[in-house]
């Protein structure tokens, strides 16, 4: 993170000669001074590896810009790159680190990632906007107002998901929410929700995926015998568990620890895993390609 | 490892008041210097948790004793031991650490785990007999016999797994192997090879067990954007890649990790766990129980 | 952690054959059933290895008995167990997991290692009492006090570290502290409150200890370019920086991440790592050998 | 690593709007396909951060571009670039990954870092060129020669250290070495030595520095009773274990290691860290600045 204020331009387009050349030509040109540079170019691969084959290879990029280094704002900088941008046929945005995202998180009673979350946001390290947060129980209220946070309590039955769904997505909209963080949030949110913020709902799930989707992955691990546990941030899509990865960690366990300790151990490194991801998210630093992330660390 | 002999007894049974008292107090009653004690009380579950719910608990234990404290040798040992065990309903062995464990390597054509384990047994890291090598290729041969370790190339072809798992199995009767190490073999063994060694054949597969079982996981980690890569360290069993659990490690990756990579990459934690992993099989420190190990590390 | 009410047991005796049996025994005497025993002999060393050479071994030992399956309580155990810890020259100490140990913590400005230790504590993970924070500073009264936890303001000054840190003690003392935890407190305690609680206080340094003692560690890190930094959890002794070690961890870095970077990459570990290691102290798992641990984890 | 030939540029130069413009605007220019890019600018600092700070910033890059998508060879691309690189006051170069770098080995008497390059070697994992390996010791000689490689015997006494360095540079020179390694080489080089290549002899330190310079790092590990040991790779220069450190890593252990299983431990991180660091450096991916490197992974 730098002190002085900056834009961040982050842009995929399909690979050829001069890309870097022409983007930061214009940056240049405009006499823009660049903090922060990141490229990735992704292969054409003619090797048939399952699911990432494409005949012409995909650039990605990430670059921070000063502000003050040049001589128009956003909008103005938006309505001049849009040409060169079409040209490259890049998917782009361009954000300011002046504007602070707002983040709805969704919780229900484990409060670790919470209590977490929000300290990050009190120390400033987190430099977001909470609008709200959402639950469907009541027991964190207390906790979340202290800290001036409007707390909404949304019950999520068996015979009311639609319309609490839908209430959550009412809520999200009317606080004008940028992403939405499901910080241990237990319930699979509906299809339409997920369809509606395609690269905006984050999730930790308390596995190392593609290992034990689903409920109780800590007793299908202790079943399984593994030596080590794990946690995974990633982007929510309406197939349970599977969305793209954008963070994942893990930690050594033994024959000693029960589900009671994996549950205890494996809290420590959800809570970083899933502040190491929105932190990514909101820097602009997540690409989607497919199903799979690239991550400008 | 301790520079004097030592025996090292292994044992499990039913938990109940009074085991540890009733071995200790045996060991102690003969003089029985304990040098390493590791106990483990696997406690019945009546949580129903899937894989290990069991109506009593079961006690696990390693000890090892210095040889010179005893007044008698192993063959006493035994006989003097077994009344206890028998009331106790153990399991048990006890051995010798002047006693070097046989230990045969099967590989193909990658040297990454061969290197390294020959590079552990010069060193006497390992302490061990390496009798033979068994390869379905020959182009290790050279290297092996340079060490003077004997070298057997057994081809594997479609139309005769029987035939070359029944010569694999005669040589590895034949040289009295204790052991036998899957060093990057590529190859799935017969079923009744699997059957005829439960607990004393070892595997390094190269992937995070249980994801990506199988062939080509490197292939299917790419895919799937995992960002942490592993390796699993198993006793084989007839099915394939679910054999109990000994070790495993993981290591980093990112976008920028093609495929080769990733192989480049999990090579190291292959050779590292493998080596881990047999280390704690040939010193006694692993337990089968059901389809998960207790590891005295 | 088991659900049952159980006594611990932890001790130190000069090494000898049958301490086991002896003390194994004196449970199994009285129906105690053991959930759990970690023991560890640490030998006498002739090669005169700097800091730790000692003509005799020690041994250690930690075994957790079902309070339930006991004839009698701590006090009888206790006048019982005597004799023969007198006659093995143990150290010892047995507790009780009913009985809540008072756990005082002392704090700055800074939040994360605080909001941690409450998550834990409200969410029972840490089962124990806060009788109070104590803090230099007024910052964190609110939040501590949402909790309903009393916040002490203890300012420390150039002119008045004497009084204030009797008036430290004078707390301390007041609500029966059993432990004082420096979580992130930036100031050096004085020798003689070090003294009157040795192997009671535990600070989290922000280095990977031995290197980067003092202040401003993360400064001193990224002047000397490491790839890796740390935190460590030590007992604080009057030598600053330089008491017996309980748990370390270390995270990666590069060199994109300035100071900045790794002040916050830095909370993460040293939050975690304060909390395994005061976890580790609080169930008696940490048994003190002139300048190091024996971690039973 | 790529299959396809390529060229790789590495510079650095005085920050200044409009560097990566330029640089890829000539590359681009010619048509060149860049395959990778990796650009760091660091800070001009003003906060007097001991060992960094400087008046301008300084920017530093990597940039991977395939041989065939160019109309000219590495002789005329360094021409035509010369002006360019003047202007922005670069320190730069450029190669070609049709040219093996021919790393010259230095061991002692332990094998671990020596098989474990050897494999790498042997399956082209590192495609270089090893013209020799120099020893103070004979014992490795039949490893050596038996994969094809010179070997050099150069003994080194407390008497003849100025010959027997003097002997060593004649034989790097005469095979033309471009990096040396010291592979658990246990002996100091001569500051002559040192000073004649710097930044093209690799060290490998069996500790996490700055902790535990010097002789017998383990013991010292032991005797402070670290939880943690580590190793680190860096760059040789005449000040003892004090080179810029290119690549580091650490390894659990507990109270229960003696400082032979330190030193076991030990020889895998040593050789994966060894490993890693040379292979950075031969991609050309470390650029040295003051007594720290940046490492472009």
């Amino acid at each position: 993170m730098h002190r002085t204020r900056f834009y961040t331009l982050s842009a995929s387009c399909p690979d050829r000669v001069g890309i870097v050349a022409r983007v930061s030509g214009f940056i240049a040109g405009h006499g823009g001074w660049i903090l922060e540079t990141a490229l990735h170019a992704e292969p054409a691969r003619a090797d048939g590896a399952a699911g990432g084959g494409e005949a012409v290879g995909r650039y990605f990029m990430r670059i921070e810009i000063r502000a003050d280094s040049l001589p128009f704002h956003l909008a103005e900088f938006r309505e001049r790159f849009r040409p060169l941008a079409d040209e490259l046929e890049m998917e782009w945005k361009i954000t300011d680190s002046a504007v602070k995202k707002r983040v709805v998180l969704l919780v229900s009673k484990q409060e670790h990632c919470l209590y977490d979350l929000l300290a990050r946001w009190q120390s400033k390290e987190l430099d977001i906007e909470i609008p709200c947060v959402i639950s469907n129980h009541d027991s964190l209220r207390g906790f979340v107002e202290w800290h001036g946070i409007p707390f909404h309590h949304v019950p999520v039955g068996a015979d009311n998901k639609a319309a609490a769904y839908a209430e959550v997505q009412r809520i999200f909209e009317e606080v004008r929410g940028d992403t939405m963080v499901l910080a241990r949030y237990m319930q699979v949110l509906s299809p339409a929700l997920c369809a509606a913020y395609p690269g905006r709902i984050l999730n930790i799930h308390h596995s190392f995926l593609p290992s034990f989707v689903g409920a109780k992955p800590y007793h299908q691990a202790w079943a399984k015998g593994v030596k080590l546990i794990g946690a995974t941030c990633h982007y929510v899509t309406a197939e349970l568990d599977q969305g793209p990865i954008i963070e994942q960690d893990v930690i050594r366990i033994d024959h000693s620890d029960a589900v009671e300790d994996m549950v205890r151990y494996g809290k420590d490194i959800e809570k970083t895993v899933l502040a190491r991801g929105l932190r990514y998210h909101l820097e602009d630093r997540v690409l989607v390609h497919g199903n799979k992330t690239i991550v400008f660390r």
